[in-house]
């Protein structure tokens, strides 16, 4: 069923897991599908059939299809590299440097696309998969300009201007979480897993708020806030009783940490240079939270879904390709 | 042998593990012990035996002996809790609140001294055993003054006034390297133990040095700077290939959180207000490090023995409560 109106297919392969959407020709999703088949798991050889195991119903018998994939698939210890593009870079530019995996399955015609590198010293940072999500951002409008953030394990910060990429930075910033709340000194007074709760509860809610401008005015009593929480948890009895000190706490730290990554972006003072609203992409619970810490300290955001930007962004890259003659 | 000389008994009772020393009249010591059963491995009623396994043998056969405790056996989950004293106080008032925990062996006279705490709203703080080895040093000059800072798992700054503690400040420093460097992403990069290379090799002490300046200058790009070591693993063609490598990354990791924590001490400028020599106190190797840290952005600093450090704190308090009756 798919088979008859199956125009291309986009692929977001990541370390841990992938997900495939085969598409029609107006770019309209037929079919979704996905696996736990991510890079770490997978040497070169196994890619292929990693593939044709999640989209394999959706081929037609004999002709050849697009397969464009962003993420890990192209990295060096992936299906084959496609080396990082260097920033400043427009992000239309993405499909020019992608390279084709050897397959077998005469069905498959597939083109991996690349990262991006920044290289200046001192500033050095990588991203492999949110570039595509980006490029989605100038699928309707090229000479896009802001600041985008792309929240996570780590959190991704770029400035667009005018449809190119001119510097990005990864703040480590959801690992340093999880870390922290699960396997810390911490662990005994912070919930796991408290994301409906932040938002909801107006204790938790004026909790988050706090760390956020703590952190954001002062990142350098970060460390010190940390044990702060513990200590605050044997000693101020104006904390709530009960798991709702736990989910208190959990969201003071997920403050304190947004609150820091803030402090590295470095945007301007709202009150003196409005930067226009930040847009977000990703999961929309972790978006939600995101506008929240930066309304709280003065900035607008607009939230975007991630699977939209990275189709988005495939089918830019679908396009260029369908104009342009192989890369290799 | 021992126990012919034996005037009094000292311990630093962990969360891991306990220290005993046998001490004369003098304060000299005569033995050492120790084990592994530490405050998170017993019940309140396996104290008593804990400790006479390890001090057993240095009792006379009759006479009672004072056994003096510091340390997590004082906690409220710990032998019996030795409530915390507020700060400000002074540091020869530990005595004072000194509580003796139930023992059945007529030899044994013990008593466990109190921890700190700082219940100022936003700067909630806790210590137990550290407040012990902050006492020694005003064993000799009761009206010490200046900054001390015990380096480890969480690192304590504190400031004395004329022999009394007015504030102090913990940091998860010594927490935060190890999460990072042996469960987050950087322990692809970083190397593991690496404190003999670290003041030994020119290139990790320069590593070393550069990472806490930058840290302490702009502590809101620490997250940043973390993720920009993996993104310099892959990227810097200026790193040392092989192993060197890693102990260059992971110099610069130790670097950057214990800049963080020197951003969080608040420290006058060096320049404008010099504050005398930092006192550091603790494991040899560590302060050592602290020591190039502070020298690096211009402090100086002086090392104390942890283990002189905390029988002085002992043999100050024992002094007291032979001057005044038990506490209860």
């Amino acid at each position: 069923m798919v088979a008859e109106s199956l125009c291309w297919i986009g692929v977001d392969w990541g370390s841990s897991h992938l997900r495939a959407w085969a598409l029609d020709a107006r770019g309209q999703v037929l079919a979704r599908g996905g696996s736990e088949r991510g890079m770490l798991s997978l040497t070169p050889d196994e890619y292929e059939s990693a593939l044709l195991n999640v989209i394999g119903d959706w081929l037609p018998d004999t002709s050849r299809r697009d397969v464009l994939v962003c993420g890990m698939a192209g990295a060096r210890q992936g299906w084959r590299e496609a080396a990082y593009l260097p920033v400043p870079t427009r992000l239309d530019a993405l499909a020019r440097s992608a390279v084709s995996p050897p397959c077998q399955d005469p069905r498959l015609r597939v083109r991996l696309l690349p990262g991006l590198c920044q290289t200046a010293p001192g500033h050095f940072d990588v991203m492999r998969g949110e570039e595509t999500q980006l490029a989605g951002l100038i699928a309707d409008d090229p000479d896009t300009s802001g600041f985008v953030c792309l929240p996570g394990t780590h959190a991704k910060w770029a400035r667009l201007e005018r449809g190119a990429m001119t510097r990005f930075t990864t703040f480590l910033t959801g690992e340093l979480y999880a870390l922290l709340a699960r396997q810390s000194v911490l662990r005994h007074s912070v919930a796991h897993g408290q994301s409906a709760e932040l938002l909801d509860d107006p204790g938790c809610h004026e909790a988050f708020v706090a760390a956020v401008r703590e952190s954001l005015a002062s990142p350098g009593d970060f460390s010190a806030h940390l044990f702060g929480l513990r200590a605050a948890d044997l000693l101020d009895d104006n904390l709530p009783a009960g798991e709702g000190r736990a989910a208190h706490l959990a969201a003071r730290l997920s403050g304190l940490v947004i609150g820091l990554e803030l402090a590295g972006t470095r945007l301007p003072d709202p009150g003196v240079t409005p930067v226009g609203p930040v847009t977000l992409i990703g999961d929309a619970a972790l978006c939600e939270r995101y506008a929240l810490a930066l309304e709280a300290v003065g900035h607008t955001s607009r939230c975007l879904d991630g699977e939209r930007a990275v189709l988005d962004g495939l089918a830019l890259a679908h396009r260029a390709l369908a104009r342009q003659p192989l890369a290799e």
